[in-house]
């Protein structure tokens, strides 16, 4: 792969948000001065990636200036980072990728973007979003490679990540939409507990589905900013995998598995294990047949009661995805819907059951690499099963495709354990190193 | 105080929900003959208190009727919820307590009514709220004394619960809307971390205040509900207190503590020291000085923002504490409300060091039983700092006022730690017995 630092101005901008952190900390450099090279760098790069929806730089630089002029308000003080536009702003418009919504202006902040802001994090701008967070692509570039997805709905955030535009991203995943576009941008992406990072305020929202995602270029930067936006000291990285125990899950999609993929999760099993940990085999149990259309079910419904009014007054003007979608799911009855929760419900117990026998899952963060296009729809197969479960979920981008693309290990945990899937994932990117 | 439980019909509606729960397990009863005997109480008693906005007995037998019929899906199954009507349900209308919003049906859940759903619960109906959850009482009774208030805003969420109309309810707190109708009320009164419990698709969120809390009859139920709505275990109750390190917490409000509530703090105090506990006077610095103020300045403008589009086309109609708070707020500059998120930040900072010297706070709950109104504002002085603070707060009913009235002692923990509050709420009220 080549190095994407060279490809573009560079300076602060290809710092991480704790490496910048501990400069502002010791009074190397400003906020401004971050502000202004990740600016510079959009500048220069974006015209080809387009990974911003809306950037104000004036707007920017004041938010820095006045980090600058105060007392430190916690460890990301005065860093930078994107936000999604399905996230609302009270100062910046938020579209949801929807011609619908074109230069709509929220009055409020999303509570995540508030508490960004209560931290003295610089709201930099917003990401580029597929229509409502769907599965088709808007035209955003994967970094590495124009002529290649950069996965989504999150795509704009992963982007801007990759290409060191900003150290930090948010996003959000109802499908795979952190976890996919992190990987095929080789950027670190988790995807939290379903309630693991607070929702408050999210619009279209499908209340046992849409769970909060961040974007960084390193664990660390990952678990400083969920502290932050949690309020709660991050666990210390685990140092060692010695008697970690790891099961490798092929998952029923194995058969979608890319060469890359099969490779990488064969590679990272005998490295885990001569780090010393402890893996075996994990088999998901038959009451995972048919969680795909259980998926499909709940996602629909959920969506059409999320987007209800749009659905009436602008279904013929959405995209194919979301039409299939949102009709398919008009003619699901309560029943329907109950049953597939209730089958949902099932899983997460069998799921809690897997993590009886390892600390962690390992399993592949997609099928392969950043598909060789950027409008056809990427699969997600390796992704819904554990947005549904609400488990944490971390991509790591530790290994490369055929065709020198990013290709990422997925790390799972048990629901609620996210800090500990973090310590445990910077063990895990050590020893594939 | 005369027991409730005399004062209208009496069944299943009882028991507590873990109780509840167990009978259900052990097929000794079913969802259906619970909730029938809650309907049969708020039939009986709903007249005089006035607790729910909204309970249609069909809708809500034929969601008991459904759980009955599927396998259990969490240890809640089958237990019927009244919900606070701020929180969106697709199945019954949200008014907000607002005439703005009289008769609106939303058409998705709220994130926390959809995990209840989801875990098999019964969503009884509405409890009644203030308008927009402000503190000028709607009417709404204390069940141990008609002419007295319950509290605001979660007024009928405690209520129902007091009365035994319903085990469980959801409440919030912006001020102190669920620890002071909990204590007016006596009965368990949790408010989660600001993000400790999920804000999901919540309206009119002010994003650093709003946070979600839980009332029940017993700690055992608020923390098996925490556990469902989180899809985490709970911790183990904390079974002894001895070495357990407590801090006695008067706050600068003390002036304004009842004779009822300083003798419940004192009484507490010595019973606990008894237990084992150590306890100190936990006093709270200078940097607390003037956070009346700051609490003001961001709870009007985060008000402002969310309730933008209300204010601009309905303010002349709406409560007089809201008039005045919004157009308060209207005159605050974006440096002014920075400002006051500085000294937040700087308070819970000092707030976390305290910490690093106890264990748990305790610390009134109210300045005293409940008011001898039901429309006047309560003073919520001992709440609000909490609530900004983003600590989680329990209230257990352990003490009565010279009225014979409840009186509360609240439990204050550092953020992020709502299950170990929880764990040692049991056995301070276990030593206060």
């Amino acid at each position: 792969m080549p190095d994407l630092r060279t490809k573009g101005p560079g300076g602060l901008n290809l710092l991480t948000a704790v490496e910048l952190s501990e400069k502002i900390a010791a009074g190397q450099t400003t906020s401004v001065a971050i502000v202004q090279d990740c600016l510079n760098r959009i500048k220069a790069r974006d015209p080809d990636i387009r990974g911003w929806a809306y950037v104000d730089p004036d707007l920017a630089l004041s938010q820095a200036r006045a980090c600058d002029a105060q007392p430190r308000r916690s460890p990301l003080h005065g860093i930078p980072i994107g936000i999604k536009d399905i996230f609302d702003t009270y100062d910046m418009p938020t579209a949801y990728g929807s011609a619908i919504y074109k230069g709509f202006q929220p009055t409020m902040d999303t509570a995540l973007v508030g508490l960004m802001r209560r931290a003295g994090m610089v709201i930099l701008g917003k990401c580029r979003t597929t229509e409502f967070a769907s599965p088709v692509p808007v035209g955003v570039r994967n970094p590495h490679d124009f002529a290649r997805s950069p996965g989504v709905s999150s795509s704009g955030s992963a982007a801007a990540v990759a290409d060191f535009m900003v150290p930090l991203a948010l996003g959000s995943q109802t499908g795979g939409s952190t976890i996919l576009p992190a990987a095929f941008c080789g950027v670190v992406g988790y995807k939290s507990s379903l309630t693991g990072l607070d929702r408050g305020g999210v619009r279209h929202l499908r209340p046992t589905l849409d769970t909060m995602g961040l974007f960084a270029r390193g664990i660390a930067d990952i678990a400083a900013l969920r502290s932050v936006l949690t309020g709660t000291n991050a666990a210390a990285p685990v140092k060692s995998l010695k008697d970690v125990r790891i099961g490798v899950c092929r998952t029923p999609s194995w058969d979608q598995a890319q060469p890359e993929t099969v490779s990488a999760l064969d590679t990272a099993a005998r490295k885990l294990a001569a780090a010393g940990a402890k893996l075996h085999d994990a088999g998901m149990s038959s009451a995972f047949d048919g969680l795909a259309q259980s998926f499909n079910v709940i996602s629909g419904v959920e969506g059409l009661r999320a987007m209800a009014t749009e659905a009436r007054d602008h279904l013929a003007t959405m995209n194919h995805w979301i039409r299939d979608s949102l009709t398919a799911a008009s003619k699901h009855d309560q029943e329907t819907y109950d049953k597939a929760q209730l089958h949902a419900v099932q899983c997460q117990r069998a799921t809690a059951g897997m993590f009886e026998h390892c600390d962690i899952l390992i399993t592949p963060s997609t099928a392969g690499e950043a598909i060789a296009d950027v409008v056809s729809v990427s699969n997600s197969a390796f992704n819904r099963t554990w947005t549904l479960m609400g488990v944490p979920c971390v991509t790591i981008p530790a290994f490369e495709g055929l065709n020198g693309m990013p290709v990422g290990l997925q790390l799972v945990g048990p629901v609620g354990s996210d800090d500990h899937v973090l310590a445990l994932s910077q063990a895990v990117a050590d020893a594939l190193k």
